[in-house]
Order: structure tokens, then C-alpha cells, then sequence
């Protein structure tokens, strides 16, 4: 006689996993949230709004998930979520209103759902927003046992007068950086393969790092949104330095007819970009190709903001500028 | 020298997917949509409600995909993902507005992607919902080459004082039936190991079933909005039977102290239920828990709505009704 359980799909794990994981996501609750949690769909009220645009992204945590699998360690990926996404719409403009999370794993495991959930809640909190429903679906012969995927999605807001992207950027412009906390959530096929993750290689501790090297890989991919945010007005576009490095996100802010010049050495590249390319290899083109380089946050603004910015955001360096440029928009760094 | 593309993640291949997928996601365009393909966050103008409450759902579509992966056809699963969430966000009443995907694989095919987006593409316009968004990731040593995730969310809208669940239910209350088109989205583990998986199972013609095997289990899971949002204002509830089966479902939108019984034989089993469970030999108990067994959705409604709301709705079936009853929720299937 088969059942559900036999076939490798645990209902009363996941029955655990869904208490385990309740008190998490009521941490994250805002005033507008109407629905209890397990309910077909999470119910948010939308008020207070003149000209709303709704701006939403998905994201995922790439094969950081399997540094996070080896070293047994759950609760930081959900930050790295979080954060992604809560960047991503940040380049809008907007501010967070609610996420929802996908897990899917190879086996139950309630204790590791738990670790999920409490980094995708610790995340929410520090940007207000409500972690709002979720699924997670035990998928045997699809991931391994110990494997798992993880997924989300973000709605914010932003008023229609506000967004960005509308001011016009022109050559001159300044570029300004913040710095990435390590690789955030990108480039980790390839610093896994030239750094390799066996449990050694991971808990090793390297003195160029000042700590292992599965600490560094781990570090939670940074979130921008409580010091971007209330400097969006002098602001012209945001960058968020994520999968196709340099080249793949910050022409997706110019306009035709712009390009963007980097400074090398205008700023600092954390020593796990270095310790990468020097293991690997690898030609500085393709690490600005796969990596940001210790660039987390790329900022377009007027060379007469520079100076406020910087003040507002003492970490900011002002590392290039914007110029004009024929053919389809390039990204030089030199 | 080490490249991302030696570590296997296809930047260019990655590139090709994007412009296959672009016309699909151009064609569930809304107006309300601002942003253009690419960006890091889609943009939605919200206008045109009073007291907008956003319902909004996040889903998978399980091992099905394992299903669509033997069988080499991939413009399906995006319809499964789609129909079930607006499926699910139905039940509290709301008309979809956006939706995003996340596609995770082993190795970027970019016509398996394009297939995926496809199929979302099509259920997307069928209930007038934009894709807006979404993430694709290749993720090599974390899936198999062949292998691949997706998932999905939905945000829609529904004015509050139209939401459901507010209407009281009340001991008495009919329950109707709309039929599912099979399995829609759960069970595919247990309904893989009870038929087998392999090329040969899946292609057999079954008799009972008047097709093969793979096509009944590939059956899109079916979307119940164009016909149930209309009759909303008579419905009091709807529960979407899909992973939990009637008790992981139905209770979900039961007051305490009342419970649901459903009459076997007021409504028709699909065959592939009966293969399923002859040849697996579960008990019923098992199959009622684990698959939604040709109840796709129950409606709950005052008794004196039933005629009208079968006149609207031919294929809906009285299968049940709502009961006083102590103790936790229950569902007395008999």
C-alpha cells in the first residue's frame, strides 16, 4: 500500500515546519495586513497613496545556497533575499510593502525552513515590510535531500512623481559608489569553482580575509534601503551591481547615447574579489562581468549633489562619471 | 584561466533567452505597466479603486515538472503556475494584476525557457494579467542538467468591501463542486511512484484514460476565474483544493465550531484518480488527503443559491454541505 509519506513527501513535517515558522512571520506584520497566516492568498491593505506605482521584482540566491548547504548555516540566505530584491525595486524608487518566499527542498526539514524564515523576517523588519505568505514544497528526486532552492518576490510603492528615472542624466554626471558587503548574491559557480567548497576548504581561515573563507562567501548581500532612500531626491538612477557585474546593470540606467567610465582604485575591492582572481586567474574583464567588485550600489547624480551625498552617506565614493558615447552603451573601466 | 562560462553559467546563452522570452512578456501587456522588459523592478500604476485591499500568492508546481521534463514538453507548466495562482487569490475574491517567475535551471537552455514563458505568457492574457517580471538563474551543480524549477507570483486587487470570507457561514450552507482537469499541481510524487516515470509509462495509451499517461498527468491545471469571479456576490467562500487535498483545504475557510461533509458519488472521480489508486493500493483516506480527486475548487453558499449559481455555472456540482461541529475543523468525506 503506498502513501504520500512513503513516496517522499512528509505532510506532518511540514505541518511542524508551518508552527516553527509562524511566530517569524508575525514578527514582520504591518497595520495593513489583513489575512492570517495559511490562508490561499495574503490580503494587504492599500491606502495613503496619491499616484501609486506598484513596483515588484523577483530574485533568487544563486548557488549561495550551496556554500550556506555545507556549512549547515540557513539563517543569512533569507537576508540575502530580502535584500536583493528589496535593492532592486530600491532602483525605482520605491519602498517595500510586502514579500513572499518560495522554498523548495529535497527533504522536510522543519529546523531548516525555521533558519530560512528567520532570515527573511530579521530582513523585512529592518525595511518594514510584511513577509506575507510564501509556499514551500517538498520535492523529492527533483533537489537532493540536503538541497534546497529559495526564491522571492517584493511589492513596493512609489509615488508616481517620485520615481526614478525621470530626471535626465547627461554627460558629466557623477557616479557614485557604495560598497558591497563580498559577493552579495552573485559569481558563486565560479568563486565555488576556483575556491572550491568541501567543508576544508570552507573553514579555513585566510589572513587576507580575516576570517574563513565560508564567513566571507556567506556575508549577507547588503541592504541600501535605509540610506538610499531618503537621499532618492538628489538622486538620478540607481544601479544595483548584481548578476552581469558592471556592464550587465548599469547601462540599463543610461540612456542611448551615454556610457559610464569606472575609475579602478577609486574605491576598495574587498580581498575576496582578489583572492578569486588570483586562484582562477581570471582577466579583469571577466570579473567585472561576473562580480560587483566591491561596487553594491552604482548612484547617478549631478556633480553639484556630490558633496551632500557624500555627507549624507560618508561610505559613498565618487568613483566615475557619465559620458557620452556612440553605439550600444558601454561600461569602461580603467 | 577560469570563466564563468567554464564554471557553467552561459551569460550569452542567457542573453538569447531574454530576447526569446520578450514578445511573450509584450504580449500580456496592460496599460498600467511602465516599466519595460529589463529593469530591475516592473512598474505597475495602481489607480482606479476605492478601498483596494492586494492578494497576493506565491506557488510551484511540484513534481510535475519531472512529468514535463520526461516527456520533453515544457509549454505547459507556466499554465499550471499561473491558473494556480489566480486560482488561489480568487478565493479572496480579487482579479489578478501582475505576476512574476523565477526559473531556475541546470543549464540555460534558451528554448526551454522560452517554451516556460510561453505557457505563462498565454495563461497570463487569458484573465488579463501582465508578467512583469521575473528572474531566470542557471544554477549548475545544484540541478541537474536537464533539470529545472519555477515558480510563480500573483498580485491582484479586490475592493474591501467586496472581499470573501466575510460573508458568515452558517451550519446548512451548500457546498458546490467545479471539476478539476486532473491532478492540477499536487500528488506527483506519490502519482510518479504508484505509475512510474519513464519514457515508456508515460507514453502508454491507457484505455481508461482515452489518451496516454503523460498527457493526462501534463493536463493543465485549470483556471476557474473567467467563470467563478462573475458569481463572486452569491458565493460566501471558496477553498482551492490543491496540496493537502480536502483537509488541508477546505478548512481553511470554515469558521470554528462548523465542519464540511462532502457525499461520495455527487460528483464525478476523474480515471486517472481510480488508476492511482488501484494501482497503488491507497486507501481512500490517503486520496482524499493527498489529491484534490475531480474537485478543483468548492464553493461554499446559502442553500438558496444553488439553483442559480448551477444555472451559471453548468458544471457545478451539489456535493456537499456545512455542519455544526465540535473539536477542530473537520472534513467527513462519506
Amino acid at each position: 500500500m503506498q502513501t504520500y509519506a512513503a513516496a517522499g513527501v512528509d505532510i506532518d513535517a511540514s505541518d511542524r515546519a508551518k508552527k516553527l515558522i509562524s511566530r517569524h512571520i508575525r514578527s514582520t506584520r504591518r497595520p495593513e495586513v489583513l489575512s492570517d497566516i495559511g490562508f490561499f492568498g495574503g490580503s494587504f491593505e492599500f491606502k495613503g497613496y496619491r499616484e501609486p506605482v506598484l513596483v515588484s521584482s523577483a530574485d533568487g540566491v544563486g548557488t549561495k545556497l550551496k556554500i550556506a548547504r555545507v556549512l549547515g548555516r540557513h539563517d543569512t540566505v533569507g537576508v540575502d533575499l530580502v535584500n536583493h530584491c528589496v535593492n532592486d525595486i530600491l532602483t525605482c524608487g520605491a519602498e517595500p510593502l510586502f514579500f513572499l518566499d518560495y522554498i523548495a527542498l529535497g527533504r522536510m526539514v522543519p529546523q531548516t525552513v525555521e533558519a530560512i524564515v528567520r532570515g527573511l523576517a530579521r530582513a523585512c523588519r529592518a525595511v518594514n515590510c510584511a513577509l506575507i505568505g510564501g509556499e514551500t514544497a517538498e520535492m523529492p528526486g527533483m533537489y537532493a535531500p540536503e538541497d534546497y532552492d529559495l526564491a522571492g518576490f517584493i511589492v513596493g510603492v512609489v509615488e508616481k512623481s517620485r520615481r526614478l528615472g525621470r530626471r535626465q542624466i547627461r554627460p558629466g554626471d557623477a557616479i557614485l559608489a557604495l560598497p558591497s558587503s563580498g559577493l552579495h548574491t552573485n559569481g558563486y559557480s565560479l568563486a565555488r569553482k576556483v575556491l572550491g567548497e568541501t567543508p576544508a576548504a570552507l573553514n579555513r581561515r585566510h589572513a587576507e580575509l580575516g576570517r574563513t573563507l565560508g564567513e566571507a562567501l556567506l556575508e549577507p548581500h547588503r541592504c541600501y534601503f535605509n540610506q538610499v532612500h531618503p537621499v532618492l531626491p538628489r538622486v538620478k538612477a540607481l544601479a544595483h551591481i548584481t548578476g552581469g557585474g558592471f556592464e550587465g546593470n548599469v547601462p540599463r540606467v543610461l540612456p542611448k547615447g551615454l556610457g559610464a567610465r569606472f575609475r579602478k582604485g577609486a574605491w576598495d575591492v574587498p580581498p575576496v574579489f582578489s583572492l578569486i582572481q588570483r586562484r582562477g586567474r581570471i582577466d579583469d574583464a571577466e570579473m567585472y562581468r561576473v562580480f560587483n567588485m566591491g561596487v553594491g550600489m552604482a548612484l547617478v547624480c549631478a556633480p553639484e549633489e556630490v558633496s551632500r551625498l557624500r555627507k549624507s552617506m560618508p561610505e559613498a565614493r565618487l568613483v566615475g562619471e557619465v559620458l557620452r558615447q556612440r553605439g550600444p552603451t558601454r561600461v569602461l573601466i580603467d
